[in-house]
């Protein structure tokens, strides 16, 4: 292909140096070329061996895939991703990238670890489960009980076995649930109106993955097949965020966060038993943020007593877990909707807790998951940094304050980038625009991570990594981006 | 409202200096959110007198829109122009903004000086004015002439008075043409595909605009009413990009470049005369890049040569104007649409004749009007910083290229921001999302324009105001943001 060459050419004339006799404008624009690209993530990184080979294989593909885009405008990280799936499932990028090592995974939400399709064709076939469409806004909850629970304010059970046998096709019926529990939609950009929209059903999504993911008997096995997806799809590491939600038992019975915790713990043990050549899964505790405010109101009052009081018993809670299980909680984080829900601001002497009494609790903030500049939800950077989190998640505005950038770059704090979820959730459309493009161009600190994927049908890593490859990172980003992501993040 | 409460609380915590006593964690973050305040475009401009009023009252009403669309989320700059600017045209802010000041607008093309209201209620009124719906593509066309036209390829020629006549509302007839000319349609999200899709439209309103436009007795009325236009909106002096496209006489004698310039400078002249307080309008003779190229492809053999001597005839044609029409020549251009066409390096020779030959001729080039990150016409940004471009337009990429950050600051090259440009050509959807967003909080230089705004009905400077002041900028600019923008575009 003509193009191919061409490409080469290009590269060839970004790359190389100055070349002796060159003519005076071309060889600044070399060197110009030269020292912007120095400044890019994977700029310094070596390539060994056979990596040579698999790079120049990689590059010709991406081309073909660029070319292919800039003819039709249909290039898979500028459409929403319900809409590109397919394409990039067929994508030699993609097959190459699926199968590479990609390091630790570092944001991902422990009602997200394990895909729909296990749930559902594994979970929902198990005895005692029951299942009901919620009378308010009809997305399906689970419950796995002795007898058939007595119909409550939301539902009305019927035992799964029954339902599914009502359908000629079981798989129509699993898809069926399915569909109803995940965001996949065929017309994403007209279904979800707006970000609160999108959020509304993921508020859904949530509560039918956990009523599942929270049955005693369910839970580990869950934790364990997710571990296991996460290892098959070229994952070392994952670190886990989870609130700990109460376990319960077939009579109803619910346990402490600290049950839950050993759940989890007991699971991560038995796939690094039978996974000698992975390094598992640590645990993230993070707490779910409660008190919706006003908007852009930043407590400055003694109204706020009645939450920060839990919220300080959560963050002791954590640090006792930091204490007990070293090698299995990492840390603490505060989660939800940060343009509804209050800004770490409103518990800035809470959180100061562990340092004010010399215990150590890693904190890795969700910060600035906004288009909002200037908002508190965005101001919520300011906060993680000062609170000297290890990493901050999504931190859509850091590229909007410069003192903040030199903090991060300084401190050596890597932003955690889940690409397809700024795209579910309405905050880029094209991502070519997601400001980790600013971030990769200028080398400060990143990590690849899926966040919720089976909310939207994602692979555990390799379709973020495609969508960070092919879209965030420059046309000319190559294999010496990915290895230096999947360093970055083991580091 | 509670919430002007808050804001103003947000806004003191945001900007003072660390207040002796303060708690250290609230005193180390005011000092932060100082820090990082100081580099943004506006921050070190002084307010005066009655100013602090205005500012108080732009910023209450800032907030009460801004919470608004906290809650619908129907924020304007995070919908598309045309599904919001009913609701801007009713905004407190946008009643400001509209009777502010604004400095130079420096981005505009002669074939959207003037609105299509104009165009269509004026000049399709005049004698010998004919019109037919294109075969291929179904725009409405015009053509002056002694009489009827005979038919060709593209087009039947009717009198407009007939054709008018023929409705029982000669508004409804007007409102039609409009339609058909505009590209402003009622679902753009969905009626435009893509980047091409829209491209192809907006080409499509060029041909249509330019055949009013390019007759002899209109050029000079269609400028004078343009900068009447933007002189009512607040702009005191504009610079204006045209082809100096062939004027038409009745009989269909076609003039040169210079005859058209000479028309546009007497309009220009007029236009002085009859407004003192304006400063009047400038040229930026724009060579229209005419080969298609093929994707990627930077020719660096001998196959150019046929359009490199068109090009290089059209150079030295705009030296001969910048010596000879100092006062009304201000430099050279190169425009299309960048992804499909040659780039800049494609003339490399050419464009460095000026300097070569000790001549002075200044750039002021489209560069990286793209969301390709690494392509050509993304580089293009190199080739206009090498060949010493005074400012740039749109320059999309520039916040991926750190190098070029710098030499954009140290040699103080504006950047031409249109933020509603970018948004109907589907470079962004979310302004939020829009690159300026960061240079704004850095601290770059930019100036603000409205490019092809006839093609999309905003006005010649209010929109673009409004939607950068809203949009792009921080949550918690102010006045003195708009005060630096106007500013900067006089210096």
């Amino acid at each position: 292909m003509a193009s191919d060459l061409a490409f080469s050419i290009v590269c060839v004339w970004s790359f190389v140096s100055p070349i002796v006799g060159m003519p005076p404008f071309l060889s600044s624009r070399a060197q110009l070329l030269n020292d912007d690209s120095s400044y890019a993530t994977g700029s310094n990184v070596e390539l060994k061996g056979k990596e040579w080979a698999v790079n120049d294989l990689l590059m010709m593909l991406k081309l073909e895939e660029i070319s292919e885009g800039l003819k039709t405008s249909l290039y898979p990280p500028a459409v929403h991703f319900f809409q590109t799936k397919a394409s990039i499932d067929k994508s030699g990028v993609f097959e190459i990238i699926r199968i590479m090592p990609k390091g630790a995974i570092l944001h991902v939400h422990d009602d997200s670890l394990v895909d729909l399709s296990w749930l559902i064709r594994n979970v929902t076939y198990r005895p005692g489960c029951y299942m009901c469409f919620t009378r308010k806004r009809g997305n399906v909850i689970f419950k796995f009980h002795e007898k058939e629970p007595a119909a409550d304010e939301e539902c009305d059970w019927k035992l799964v076995k029954t339902e599914r046998s009502n359908y000629v096709d079981a798989d129509e019926f699993d898809n069926m649930l399915e569909n109803n529990i995940s965001l996949i939609v065929e017309d994403p950009t007209n279904f979800y109106k707006n970000q609160y929209d999108v959020w509304s059903y993921f508020t859904d999504f949530f509560q039918s993955f956990r009523s599942l993911f929270s049955y005693s008997d369910v839970m580990q096995d869950a934790y364990y097949e997710g571990l296991r997806q996460f290892h098959e799809d070229g994952a070392q590491f994952v670190e886990i965020r989870s609130a700990l939600p109460p376990v319960y038992d077939l009579d109803g019975t619910t346990y402490d966060e600290e049950y839950t915790l050993g759940k989890l713990e007991e699971a991560n043990i038995m796939f690094l038993d039978d996974y000698s050549d992975s390094m598992g899964s640590k645990v993230i505790y993070s707490r779910t943020n409660l008190l919706m405010r006003n908007y852009f109101y930043v407590y400055l009052c003694h109204c706020r007593d009645k939450d920060r009081v839990t919220m300080k018993s959560k963050i002791e809670l954590a640090m006792t877990f930091y204490q007990k299980y070293p090698d299995f909680v990492s840390g603490f984080d505060i989660v939800k909707h940060e343009n509804l829900y209050n800004p770490l601001l409103f518990y800035w002497e809470e959180l100061q807790m562990p340092s004010n009494t010399g215990v150590d609790l890693p904190y890795f903030f969700h910060a600035s998951e906004t288009n909002w500049q200037g908002s508190s939800a965005d101001e919520n950077l300011f906060d993680a940094i000062l609170l000297n989190a290890k990493r901050i998640g999504h931190a859509y505005g850091a590229v909007k304050h410069p003192v903040l950038l030199n903090e991060l770059k300084k401190k050596d704090i890597p932003i955690e980038i889940s690409p397809i979820s700024g795209q579910v959730l309405k905050h880029f459309y094209d991502l070519r625009n997601h400001p980790a493009s600013h971030m990769l161009s200028h080398g400060y600190p990143v990590v690849v991570s899926s966040d919720n994927r089976a909310a939207w049908g994602a692979s555990p890593a390799s379709h973020d990594f495609y969508e960070l490859f092919m879209g965030i990172a420059s046309v000319k980003a190559d294999l010496r981006l990915l290895k230096q992501l999947a360093m970055d993040s083991i580091r």
